[in-house]
C-alpha cells in the first residue's frame, strides 16, 4: 500500500545548455517533470512510499517517463494508450535581466481523456494521502470531472487529500480556474497556494495570515499553506498560524522547487511531524532542490534534516 | 527570383547519442529536417538559389527552423501563425540487427491548414522548379487540396514541377495514397519514386525500366526517376532509360539521403546537365550526405564533382 | 513474489570516450554492471518480474547502483552496510588490433561478507528461478559457502536454480574454480557455460554436444547451455540437443552480451517456451544488447520477437 | 536594399569550457565574432535588414563565418580570396580575481588587402546606415585608406555613417590611432566611443558630457554616444545630452556587449526613435546579450522592448 | 637536482557535472589530486623545479597519475607496484545551502606500505625543500614511521622541511593525530596549519598570533603559517608576525586552494622572498586556483605577480 | 642525455566531432601534432628517452604544446619567442566516399626562423639518434639551411641521423623537394620514404625492393625503409631486404600512423633489435596508433610486443 499517491500529467523537459537560446539550440538535456510526479519523487527520496497515477502513450518516450519515476523510487501506475503523444516542454534558463522561458507543448496527451475508470483509482483509495494540482483540471473538461471524482473517492475512502493551486495562465483564465477550483475545494483537506494565486485567481488578498484564514473560512480546509516565493511560507492549521522564511540558495535550476516544498511538507506530516516541523522540512527540501538540475527533488532526508538543524550544508567532511 | 522552391513540413529532429535508447535518453542532438526543405538545402549547398514555403508557429522553436534554413542558404518563406506547434521527430539510430526507429510527433502543426492564399504561392509561380512530396498531401485533407492547387499553379506559370512519392505508412494507407497521387500526377513533370513504393502503393511492378515506362505511359511524366536503395537508380526521359549504381559508403546518418539524391539531380538539371549527368550527380550527393550528421546534405558541388569524376573522395591532401 | 531472483556483485563501470585511453582519460561514462544484476535487468525489460539480492555500502555510490536497477524495473534487495566500498571497473573499448581492456577494482566490497543471514534469502526461496554465477564464489571464501547455501536453500524450496560458469582468470585459478564449482553443481538445474570454460576449467572437451552430454552425465543438470561466442550456442535438455547460430551485429558495446543471452533464455523459459524457442530468444537478446551502450540489455520483448521472426530489425517504419 | 551595412574583420572565436585554461585546453566551443558583423547581427535580430561587407579565404572556415551570419539573418557580402587565412581568437573566460584573456591571431587575413574596388562598395552606397569601427583601420595601412574611402563614399551617397572607436592596444599605439581617427572623423555622423578611449586615445577628458561636447566641437559629429561600462552611457545630439544607467546582469559572456549596444541604438534610430529611446534600447540590448553565449546579440526586439518597459525580464510565464 | 620534493598519496578525482548528484551520476570529469602532488604542481607552474615521491600500481590508472604530473612539469618519482589499486575520490560540488560532498575511496593503495627503502629517499635528501602533510601518516601505521624517517633524513641532509597539518576527520581521531604529529614536529621547519586544526587537533586556541607563537614555543618551528579560510592567514617567523586577508573570488573549484597557498608561499621563499611577500604570493596563488577546475594550481607566476601588484586580474587586453 | 632527439614544427590540431563539417563546426577537440614530435612521443611511450627541439611563441597556446609533450614523457627543448603564432590545422575526418580533409594554417610560426644558434643544437649533438622530416625544410628557406646544418652537426658528432621524406604537396613542388632533399640525403643514415613519394618526388620507381636499392645506391643510406600504405613496408639494410605486411585495423584516427611506424622502428633499433624485428615493431605501433584518437602513438611497448607475438590484441582478460 502506497502512503502517497499523486495524479497528473508528466512531460519530457528539454533544456538547452546554459547561455544557449531555444531559437539556436543544438542540444537538449532531457529531464522528466510534472508537478504531481515531482511531489511523488520528492517524497520517495525522503523515504515515503509513493506512487503516481497517469496515462501515457505506449511508446519509447512514454517508457522514458516511467523509467525516470521507477529510478527515483516512485511506482508508476500508468494506463498505457495506443494513441496520443508524450507532452514536452522547452525550458530556457535565462538569467538577469533576461527572464526564464518555458514553451509548453501539451497537445494531445492521453491524460486529457482520463476517467476514474481508466486510471488506477483503487490505488488512490488505498493511499494515506492523495495529491493533485490545479494544472490537472486545467487540461481538459474531462479532467475537471475526473479530478473531482478522484478527490471525492479519496475523501470517501478516508484518504487525506492535498491540492496545490499551481495556477497556469497559459492554460485557463483566472475566472475559469476560480470557478472550477471552488467546486473541488470542498473535497480538499490540505491546500497549497501561492499568495499571488490566492489574490489573482481566488480573489483573496490582504496579509498572508488573513489570506490563509479566509481560505479556511471559505472552504473548510484542514490545513492551508500559503507560499510567498523568496519570502517564505505560512501554514494555518487548527487555527494556529506558523511562518517561516526561506534559505539563501545558489540556484542551479528553479523548476520544481514548489513541488519540492510540498513533498517535504507532506513527507514530514506523513511521518507524524507537527506543522512547524513540516514547514521547516518543506522549506529545506525546496532550497536543496534549487541546487540540483532537473525538476525532481533528488534530496535525501538526511540532507534535509541537516539543513533544518544547522541552517546550512555541512563543510566538506574529509 | 528563386530557381528552386519547395513546399512542405519541416520538423525538429531529436536524436540520442549513438548506442543510446529513446526509452533511456538523457540528451538529444537537435537537427532540422523535412523532405522538402532538405531538397532545398541540398540544392542551395550545390549552388542553386533555393527557397522553402511553409507555415510555422511564431515561437522560438519555429524560429529555430528558419534559422537552420537561412544558415544553409535557403530563403525561408514562412507564414508565421499564432497557434499550433512545431513538429518533432525522434530518431534512434539502431544498428544491425536492431532496426532504426523514428517516432514522429506531427500533432497540430500549422502547415495542415495551408491554403494557396495563406502561403507564398506567388514565389512558387515565379520559380524555375517547384518541388514537393507525397508526405505533404498525407498530412491533412486541406493539404490534398492545397498541394493540387500549388502544382497546378506552378504548371500554369510554366514552372517545372517535381514530386517525390515518399510514401509514409504511418500517415496513410497505400490505397488512400494511390488515389490522391493519381489526381496530382497530371500536374507533375519530374517524378521520383522508390521502386518499392511504385509496386506497393502505385501497383506498378516488374523490371525497373518497365516500372518507369509504365509510369510515363500512365501519367505522362516528362522524367521518371526510380530509386532502388543500395542498388542505384534508373531515369527515364524522352524514351531513353539510364541506370546507375550507388557508391559504397560509411554511413554516419542515413536520413535525408533520398532527399539529397533529388537535390543533386535537380541542381544538375537546373544547371543544364543531361539526364545521365544528373543521375550521377544525384547519386554522388546522396552518398556524400550519408557521411554527414543530420538530414541535410551539407555537401558542396566541388565534392560532388570530385566524387563523380574520381569515383572516390580525395586522399588527405597535404 | 518475484519470478526471477539473482545474487551477486554489481559495480560501477567507468568507460572513456571511444578512442581514448585509460592512461590519458579526462572523462568517464558511468554505467552499472554485474553479471547477476545484468541478467535480472535483461529479464525485467523482457517482462519478467525480477529482483537482485546483494550488499552495498550505504553511500551515494551504493544508491547509484540501486537507482539504476530500480529504473530498469528490477527490485534491488540490498543489505546496506556501514563500511566497505562500491566496486568499480574501468573498461577501455579498444578496437582491432588493440584488444579491449578491463581493469577491475573489487577491493573491499561488502558482498564478500554475505551470509544467508545477512541477505534476502527468503526472497530467493520464494522465487520461480534463482540465478547466480561463478564470479560470486570466486570473490571470497565466505561467498563459496554462501553461494552453496543459497543454491541449496532454493533447491529445497522448489525453486529452479540457474548458474553461469563465467570463469574469471583474474579471480581464481582453473583448479580452484573447478573444485568449488563441482561442489555447487549438484544444486544447479540449468547450467550456462562457455565451451572454452568447459574445456579449460572443467576439463571437458570434444564436440559441443559431447561437452553438454558429459556435463549432464557428470553433474545431473536438467538443462545445459553451451555457448560458443560468435559460433552460437547449443542447449541440451531431456536428452535432446538444439543448436543455433548468432546474428551478425554492429557491436557498440560487447560487455554483458552473455548475460543478455541468459536473461533471454530464462525469460522465455519462464514464459513456458520450448528449449529451441528459448535458445532463439536468448541469441536474439544477446545480439540486440550488443548494439546498446552499457552492460544492461535495454531491449524489449517486442524487439526480440521481431528479430527472431524476421531475422533482422525492421526498416525505418515511417 | 539593406538598411544597415557594416564593414570589418570577422574571426572564429575558440573558447575553452568554463574553468579551463588555454594552456591545458582539450576542447573549444566555436563562435563567430567581429565588431562590425556583431553589430549587423544584433540589428538583424532586432528586425533591421542588415548586410556585412568583408573578404574571406574560400575555405571551409571562411564558409563557416558566412554560414553563421546567414543564419542570423545578415547578408554576407563576401569577396572570396584564394589565399590568406581565417582569423581566430582564443577567449579564456577567467573570473574574479583572474582577468579574462583573449589571444588574437589575426595573421594574414584577406581583409588587410581590401580596397573599395575589391569589396561590395556599391552596397555600402545603397544603405541607410554604414557602420565600421576603429579596429578596421588598425589592421593595415591599406585599410586606413580603404576605410577612409568607404566612409567618404557613403557620405557622398547620403548614407548615415556610424563609427565605434573600439581602441585595441594590441593593434596600434594611442598616437597612431588618434592621428588616423582624426582623419576619418569628418566623414562620420554618429560616433560611439568609450569614455576611457576618449581620454587615453583621443586626449579628451573631463565630465562625460563635456567629453561628448568637445567631440562634437572638434569633429562635427551629428550624434556622439559616450559609453562608460557599468556606469551607463550618454548621448549628445542636437545639443541635448541624455544619460542612462545599465541594467544589473548575470553575465554569461561579456564579449560583444558593446557591439550589442551599438546595434540596439542604431536599430531603434533606423526605426525612427528618439535619442533617449535609442539609448534605452541599446542599453537593454547590451544587457540581454551578456546573458547569452557568444559575441552575437541573439536577442529579439520583443525581449528588448519588454526589458525597457518593465525594467526586468518576465517571470516564467506558465 | 629538484628544489622542491613532496611525498604523499595522489588519487583520481571523479566529479559529476555541475548540479548533478553522485547518486544519479552518468558522467565523471577526471582530475588528479593529492595534497602533496598539488603543492608540487603549483610550485612547478610557478617556476620551481619540483618532484613528487610516491608509490602507484603499475596499471593504466597509475600511469594516468604520472602523466598528469609530468604534464604540469613535476617529475614523478614513482615506485611502481604489482598489486594494490589507485585511490579515487568522488567530489560532488554542491552549492548553498547544500554542502559539498567528498567520498574518499583510499582502500588498498600501495603508498600504505611505503618505507624509506622502497621510495626515492635519496631525491628527498638532495632537495632544497621537502614537503609532506598530515594526511600521509594518517593512512597507515607504516606511514607514521616512514614519514618520521623521511623528515629526519631530510633534516639531517640540511633540507628545509615543510609540513601542512591538513587534518582529516575521516582518517583518524584528533587525539591520534595530535600524538603522531607531536612526534613529527621536531623535524619540521615550516608548518602550515588551519586555525581550526590548531584548536581542535593540537589543542592550541586563542588569537591567531597567539596560536602561532604557542606553536613555535611548543615545537620550535622556524616558520609557522596559520590559515583562517576566508579571513586570510598569519605567518610567524623570527618572532615577527605578518597577517594578510584573502582576495574575493568567483570560485569554480575550491579543492586544492590550501595546497595552492602552500605552493605559492614555498615557491616565493625558494626564490628568496621575504615572509610578507611569500604570504602575499601564497594568498594570490590560492585565489587564482579557485577560478580553475581541478585540484591543481594551473596558475603562472606572471598571473600571481599581477594579482599581488594590482589587487585584481587585468582587463581583457585587446 | 636523450637517446632520441627530433626537430620540427608542432601545431594544435582542431577536429570537429565525427560526422560534422568544418563549414558548420560548433566544437573542436584539441590535439597536438607534428611529425617530429609525434615520433618523439611514440618512442617515449615505448620506453625511449626522447626530446623535441623547436621554437614556439611564449603564449598560452605555445605552452599548450609543451604541456602535451611533457605529459607524454618527451622533453620539450623549446626556444620561446616574443612574436609569431602557434600553427594550427583543422582535420575533418570524412569517411567513404568523402575523403578526409586537412586545412593547414602554418602562417608565421617561429620555427621558420630557426637557426642552429637559436635552437638546442647541443642536445642534438648529444643524442643517439637525431630525427627530422621533409616537412621541416619545406617551411622556409632558412629551414633548408638549418636542417642541413643540424643533420651535419649530428653526423659529425657521431649521432645516427634518421629522416622521413613526408612530402607535402601544399608546401612545395616535387622538383623543389627533390633538389633540397638530394642535398640533405648525404647526411642521412636511416631514410623513411613512402613508395609514392619515392616515385613522384625522388623519381625512383619500379619494384619496392628496387626502389630501396636505388636509393641506397644513389645516396648511400645505411638503412632505407619504404612504406607502402596498407600493403606494408620493406626495409633494406646491409644489402638485405625484409618485407612485412600490415595488420587489419578498425581505424579511429589515421593521422600520425606513419610517425608511429617510424617511432616503433627507431625505438626497437635503439633497443638493439634486428631490422626485421624493428620492421615488425614499427608496423605494430602504427596499427595500434590507428585505434587511438589524436596524432600521438599512445601505445605501450607491452601492447606492441603482444601484437607482434600474437598477431592480435588480447581478449578481454577478466
Amino acid at each position: 500500500m502506497s502512503e502517497l499517491v499523486t495524479f497528473g500529467e508528466t512531460m519530457l523537459r528539454l533544456t538547452p545548455p546554459r547561455g544557449h537560446r531555444l531559437s539556436r539550440v543544438d542540444q537538449f538535456d532531457v529531464h522528466v517533470g510534472g508537478a504531481e510526479s515531482n511531489v511523488a519523487v520528492g517524497a520517495a527520496n525522503l523515504g515515503v512510499e509513493a506512487a503516481w497515477v497517469s496515462r501515457l502513450p505506449a511508446t519509447e518516450l512514454g517508457e522514458r517517463i516511467a523509467y525516470a519515476l521507477r529510478g527515483e523510487g516512485v511506482e508508476p501506475l500508468v494506463t498505457w494508450t495506443d494513441s496520443g503523444r508524450v507532452g514536452t516542454y522547452y525550458f530556457e534558463r535565462g538569467g538577469v535581466p533576461r527572464g526564464r522561458d518555458v514553451v509548453y507543448d501539451r497537445h494531445g496527451t492521453p491524460i486529457r481523456d482520463a476517467t476514474p475508470e481508466n486510471v488506477a483509482t483503487e490505488r488512490i483509495r488505498a493511499a494515506d494521502v492523495f495529491f493533485t494540482t490545479g494544472i490537472t483540471p486545467a487540461l481538459s473538461s474531462q479532467l475537471v470531472e475526473t479530478t473531482a471524482s478522484l478527490l471525492e473517492a479519496a475523501n470517501e475512502a478516508g484518504v487525506t487529500t492535498a491540492f496545490d493551486v499551481n495556477y497556469r495562465r497559459k492554460l485557463w483564465s483566472p475566472a475559469a480556474a476560480r470557478s472550477t477550483l471552488a467546486d473541488l475545494f470542498p473535497s480538499v483537506d490540505v491546500l497549497f497556494v501561492a499568495e499571488r494565486d490566492a489574490r489573482e485567481v481566488l480573489g483573496i488578498g490582504g496579509e498572508t495570515e488573513t489570506v490563509a484564514r479566509d481560505l479556511v473560512d471559505d472552504y473548510g480546509f484542514e490545513t492551508v499553506v500559503v507560499t510567498r516565493g523568496e519570502e517564505g511560507a505560512l501554514a494555518l492549521h487548527d487555527g494556529t498560524a506558523t511562518s517561516r522564511g526561506t534559505y539563501p540558495t545558489e540556484t542551479v535550476d528553479p523548476l520544481g522547487s514548489g513541488d519540492a516544498f510540498a513533498s517535504g511538507f507532506l513527507a514530514e506530516r506523513l511521518d507524524g511531524a507537527s506543522i512547524p516541523d513540516a514547514l521547516a522540512y518543506g522549506t529545506a527540501t525546496a532550497a536543496l532542490k534549487r541546487t540540483v538540475e532537473g525538476d525532481m527533488a533528488r534530496v535525501s532526508s538526511g540532507e534535509v534534516r541537516a539543513l533544518v538543524e544547522n541552517g546550512e550544508g555541512p563543510d566538506i567532511e574529509r
